[in-house]
């Protein structure tokens, strides 16, 4: 399961109630944040997430709402205990970005391991468990959409391990994967599982237009989250000049990806209530839902697969 | 008159109802701001000032805790239309920790001008109409304490004025200290003001340890703002090897420089109750307050003056 909460949900600039937009995306007690603006560790610090346990930093853009929470939570992750190493993601420029806002970060007891991604091309790669997938999109500077997938085993089959007579202790690391050696014998994972099962998928999508590329990436997402700069359809020449996209167009993508849920961010801070336009927006695509600083939910295996 | 709003109360890390420790001062609506943590510009969002009147930010030192915000800051101060150039103040090393974190501004439609002020010895300068000093205080970095002084002229002798037979339209501007050359004649203000009178001084010293020349700095202040990062006299030696003051160290440098009023701030962000020491507090400084984020007053010559 990918435990998922949306940190902040604003754009451009931190509001009293409405944090810079930051998603934790957790797999077994590590973390993986994506984006990190002013007063992100405020909005962390109000949930049952430790900033210890991030041990990766992704990056759609270096924009100042994208990044400027980063020397403080890094500071606090320190204060926190933490040692190990955190790992940056994101386009070329990421070590130049980190280092000139760490020139106040007096001393990290943790090593900063950079990945410059590519902001041409889609580029795959591993972090807790999930496989990851970024995409460039069109924006005002390089920026990335990311995905990430959980895949699943298939389903373990009780009656072909008694047939195969091995032994009840070693029915679950088989079912978790693992080869074993005992008794002169050797137990595959392979003869008692199924095919491999659908996995879950978790997509982000700010600071953006849509794309075909986007569509792609984010395809069959279980959730996809997805800036709405500006809820009203006539702010759309605005949105495009910008590059970024209003609520209909992120409803658009989430319907031609086949996406499960839609949760929209990157609220305009001139944007009072984010469910104003809301109705219209799930007329398009009708599991799209306002983000909160904060929404928080477990994406989990389904029960019937 | 002085307006003062403590935007933020916290030591090393901003906590959701308790920013890091900042201080806007105001004259004649031109603002100066001094420390700019992270999430400063949130709470200066939630208070009646602007962020576009801020013409001078002055650090004490470039510990993350105070200086994180500033490309935040900066950002929506653009955002917000100001265009006249912004004046940044602080020991030398200034503008490579500023070009440090502007790395995520990209563009600033104002100039920032840089004013590295010595580390060793008081320094004297203007801004917004007031006399500031700053101290080199005893901290584990170079630090200041600043001193903020508004003059007020000698008062006004309309018996005078009428037997040198002033015209009614110059009083006020002789009051002003204008020299007024007309029909002939020159009207000096020396000829109608009393000797210079008491004016305003404002006071401002987070981590530090007590000193003789912080004493003579803050002296006679009608405020005092300064750290108690920890009110539990306990722990004095954790303050004196961090570098910081307990709630009865800045009581004692309040008591001894003869200020007026104490409010106190910086507070760790394990105590919870900033309130819990004061009664030990008031004990050696009656007039000690816990200061709390947005705590707001004016200071005002004094009728009897």
């Amino acid at each position: 399961m990918i435990d998922v909460c949306l940190l902040g949900t604003g754009g451009m600039l931190p509001l009293p109630k409405r944090y810079l937009t930051s998603l934790l995306v957790r797999v077994e007690g590590q973390a993986v944040l994506i984006d990190c603006g002013e007063a992100t560790q405020v909005s962390l610090h109000m949930t049952n997430f430790s900033p210890v346990d991030i041990g990766h930093i992704l990056f759609t853009h270096y924009h100042g709402d994208h990044c400027s929470g980063l020397p403080g939570l890094l500071m606090t992750m320190a204060n926190s205990g933490r040692t190990d190493p955190v790992h940056l993601w994101g386009v070329p420029g990421l070590e130049k970005m980190v280092k000139g806002l760490t020139v106040i970060c007096e001393y990290l007891p943790f090593q900063l391991v950079f990945h410059e991604i590519s902001a041409k091309e889609k580029t795959s790669f591993q972090a807790i468990g999930l496989d990851w997938t970024s995409c460039p999109v069109k924006h005002r500077v390089p920026c990335l959409a990311y995905s990430a997938y959980l895949p699943r085993g298939g389903r373990f089959d009780p009656a072909r391990a008694k047939a195969l007579d091995i032994p009840l202790p070693y029915w679950s690391r088989l079912q978790g994967g693992e080869v074993i050696e005992a008794e002169g014998r050797v137990y595959r994972p392979e003869n008692v599982l199924g095919p491999e099962r659908r996995g879950l998928r978790l997509s982000y999508a700010t600071d953006c237009r849509p794309s075909a590329a986007l569509v792609e990436t984010v395809r069959d997402s279980d959730l996809l989250i997805a800036e709405g700069l500006y809820g009203d359809p006539a702010k759309q020449a605005d949105a495009k000049s910008k590059g970024h996209m209003v609520y209909k167009e992120a409803a658009k993508l989430a319907k031609d990806a086949g996406v499960k849920e839609l949760w929209l961010t990157h609220f305009s801070p001139a944007m009072m209530n984010p469910k104003e336009f809301l109705p219209e927006t799930r007329a398009i695509f009708p599991e799209t839902h306002a983000g909160f600083d904060r929404k928080t939910t477990t994406l989990r295996f389904s029960e019937d697969a």
